[in-house]
């Protein structure tokens, strides 16, 4: 297979422009060895994880491009002979296709990430044998390897203005809690989230199914520039590479393996943000769903989330900060407040003895008129409170202001001050 | 006390017309002490519901009304002698209105019922010591004591037109399923819950804080004639007494032990409904919540419960059936239907082996082309997969009739089946 060049300076040539960076002899044929991996495989495939993880990126390169034998470094690897003869029949066809996608990509500006970087999302690794060999990236690095906290909001390509609304501001006020937002630039939630990351001032990071000189979908092409620009455009699979179903899936797992937590903004039944919020879960990343009208098809998925997978229920910017644990201090608006408790507007007969003294203020103001002064034993009876503890209970209630002696009795002097019940 | 005729002619005489189907004579006294207690009480009186479960409402009656004394009989309720001595006074002034209470009652045409009666809701025994000491009824009181399940929809005063929606689709889905619809009879959802089950022909009861033959809230006298006529109005306070505060709060504890799960609707962040469903979580009864616009006040509550309290996210008629636990058998409308697992429509790269059969059909259908014949070189190289799985799994898909041979290779016939990605 001409494309490895297992060597210092052909290494160089192939990666000029493409992993400038690397001085290290060493590191430049092991990113190119990866950068040629990527070329001949399908995301996800874990015959090459395998190999590459137990002996290296060069070696495991050497042992796919053999015709035969390698007996022992697979059993290293558990891989059987018989996989890997399968896999190299996959593996072959393509080699010769490793110079121009690497030409590509130099045209492309685009870089790679290996995992030997320290711009290497260490996220991925949690995807043991089905991470990707490497990263193809446009802009800057940098934000890959963060340990900032991140989250992905994704959603229907077809979503309604109100997705569209909440994913912009759930990116909003991401950005401006310093929370990165990743998505997977399609049309709509995706869109609006990287657009509400951007329109913030904060980091949003597109993966994409196919190669990232491709701006997919098309009318994202401006999106996806002003992304590069500002942000990371990332895919797994090299540059030339088109985004078929199957990379979308692989895609997905990107997305949640990426991110601390994923949020579904708006989703039909069957929508693939569906998947990622699946990936997420497999790979025990916390899940949310954000609710919507039961009447809306865009969000049945959403609801489905909340039902079938135990999804968090989001209904804003704290909510969010909550499910990737960073409740405390990021309390950012009134959604999920100092007073939890449910129900606390309310007496509670059931379990009474507790709320007994709030109970009879209530009945007390129940009984009192803002017109017509009562005596003590006719507001008693009214109540249904002995008489000597309305007398107690009138003295604590005119301190407060609520009521007030009169001639002939007391009369309440403003309405309470609770919510009036429905 | 005048009010108490410790004898059958006696009762009789002030019963005639409520409790007039009772021909024992120790029924009708029973039911007349129970009468009395209403007219003595506010709703969850823990004492008196102590002497009444350990006494009987009669002889509980006569220690009630007697000035001191009884210290045997309390302790055998577990009451304090100071506990009696003060419930005493806050009994004893309201001793005197029993008499024109009855009349009132008799004037509405209203009726009583007691735990003694067929037609008790014995659900109502949760409450324990809390429980009311008898209902007060217009309409018919069969369906009272009904094994039937129920289930109680509330919500906000101040709905939605979503909410009302939502509320009168549920009602009517669940009289369709003969399940009753309880609720308060308030504007907002509660009006749309009761008026939904009456479209439908469906049972609905109403529980008013005040006498029953008072309609509350005023606007709803046409719906409460409604409801009378074809289900059941009730109040545990006896008729005269007015809706006070207090006695909302107290009433909200009967909507949720008389049904088998309580469903809110629309809620505001603070609102009358989250404590219908605190009293529902007390009771272990199932809860449940329909989710909406997170941008709508009207269901803040909502999602509140959704996310403090455990609710079920209730879409539909089906999720609500489930909540209930009359799932089987009762699949209504699609909204929870056959095939159930999240993200089934994608595969799953992360543990990619179950899937692998289906994952390599979504890799070859992305290879092949409708338009160009390719062959199965090509297309194995492209779907990164082995040339002799692609010749094998080429035939199926010609056996399925997406794939089909052309000269010079094989090309897709249609579309995949599957939905598209988002």
């Amino acid at each position: 297979m001409s494309a490895l060049d297992v060597d210092g300076m052909g290494a160089r040539r192939a990666l000029a422009g493409i992993a400038d960076d690397l001085s290290d002899g060493d590191d430049l044929v092991v990113a190119h060895a990866r950068a040629v991996w990527s070329c001949l495989v399908e995301p996800g495939d874990r015959i090459a994880g395998a190999l590459i993880a137990a002996l290296g990126p060069v070696r495991a390169l050497e042992v796919a491009v053999a015709s035969r034998g390698s007996g022992d470094e697979a059993a290293r690897a558990g891989v059987e002979l018989a996989e890997l003869a399968k896999a190299r029949e996959r593996w072959h066809p393509r080699g010769g296709d490793a110079p121009e996608r690497l030409a590509t990509a130099r045209r492309a500006g685009a870089r790679i990430v290996t995992p030997e970087d320290h711009a290497w999302p260490r996220r991925l690794d949690d995807l043991g044998p089905f991470a990707p060999v490497c990263l193809w990236v446009l802009g800057d690095t940098a934000p890959l390897g963060s340990a900032d906290p991140a989250v992905a909001l994704v959603g229907a390509r077809a979503s309604s203005a109100y997705g569209n609304f909440v994913a912009e501001d759930l990116a909003a006020g991401a950005a401006a809690a310093g929370i990165a937002v990743v998505s997977g630039a399609a049309y709509g939630i995706d869109g609006a989230a990287h657009g509400g990351a951007l329109a913030a001032g904060g980091v949003t990071i597109a993966l994409l199914a196919g190669g990232v000189e491709r701006p997919y979908p098309a009318g994202h092409r401006d999106l996806l520039e002003r992304i590069a620009a500002r942000g990371v455009v990332a895919a797994e699979v090299p540059c030339g590479a088109s985004p078929t179903k199957w990379r979308f899936l692989a895609r997905n797992r990107l997305i949640a393996a990426m991110t601390d937590a994923t949020v579904v903004v708006e989703a039909a039944w069957r929508s693939g943000a569906l998947n990622t919020a699946h990936h997420a879960a497999a790979l025990g990343r916390p899940l949310g769903a954000v609710p919507g009208a039961v009447t809306s098809a865009t969000s049945a998925g959403c609801h489905r989330l909340l039902r079938e997978a135990q999804a968090e229920c989001i209904t804003g910017i704290a909510d969010m900060c909550e499910l990737l644990g960073l409740g405390a201090g990021l309390e950012l608006d009134g959604s999920t407040g100092a007073d939890g408790a449910v129900g606390e507007g309310g007496g509670n007969v059931v379990g009474g003895v507790a709320r007994r003294g709030a109970d009879d203020r209530t009945r007390l103001l129940d009984a009192l008129s803002e017109r017509s002064a009562r005596t003590t034993l006719d507001i008693a009876r009214r109540a249904g409170l002995g008489p000597d503890d309305v007398a107690i209970l009138l003295g604590l209630l005119e301190l407060d202001g609520v009521a007030e002696r009169r001639s002939g009795g007391w009369v309440r002097t403003k309405p309470p001050k609770t919510a009036p019940l429905w």
